[in-house]
């Protein structure tokens, strides 16, 4: 059978920002971690709704709509083609679930590739 | 705009075991928080992977396919189709993601009703 997932040891497994890092699959999503530090670029995804939970640290993602800012244990959903801009002063850990194949800036020319770990 | 969702403050609001509070929707998607205490009943969901995330205590999985058994920070994503049944020893607190629409028993005639608090 698959084994759980401990969210800490998998963030402790890489040091790199922004880079998306796959640790399950609940149906067609990806469920990720990834560390933040700076600001990411505008972007939207035409298709999905965006989840961040913060795990530590803070987080703010500006939106067209508006601005909020989440800490530990605080999630938001950034609606389907809402434009927005994940920004963290500290170093934050997130859990994000996105459908699979997903492109990090919303533009496949300019995505990471995200890995499994 | 949405508000952001803290945890927490969700989980303070209610008492009861083993009845999902709605909390969020990510695409078609209910992102929702439950107490937990004791044995829940064998199931299964012919439809959908099942996404335990542990946010505090400790919950053990029964599979047919082996045990699981998670800590705070730790997850489970049961694969569709595979009968489990949830124990908590103690109080504990989960985030689960489902469908919108499946019962929590696998079976409409025995789920609870998932409200959103």
């Amino acid at each position: 059978m698959a084994n759980k997932v401990n969210l800490a040891a998998k963030l402790d497994a890489f040091d790199d920002h922004w880079s998306p890092k796959i640790v399950g699959r609940y149906n067609d999503n990806d469920i990720m971690v990834v560390k933040v530090l700076g600001e990411f670029v505008w972007h939207h995804h035409d298709d999905t709704d965006d989840f961040f939970l913060v795990l530590k640290g803070k987080l703010t993602i500006e939106t067209e709509q508006g601005d909020v800012t989440l800490g530990p244990g605080e999630f938001y959903v950034v609606p389907k083609g809402i434009r927005h801009r994940p920004i963290a002063a500290e170093e934050t850990h997130l859990l994000l679930i996105e459908p699979g194949g997903t492109p990090n800036t919303g533009d496949d020319a300019t995505a990471v590739q995200k890995t499994s770990i």
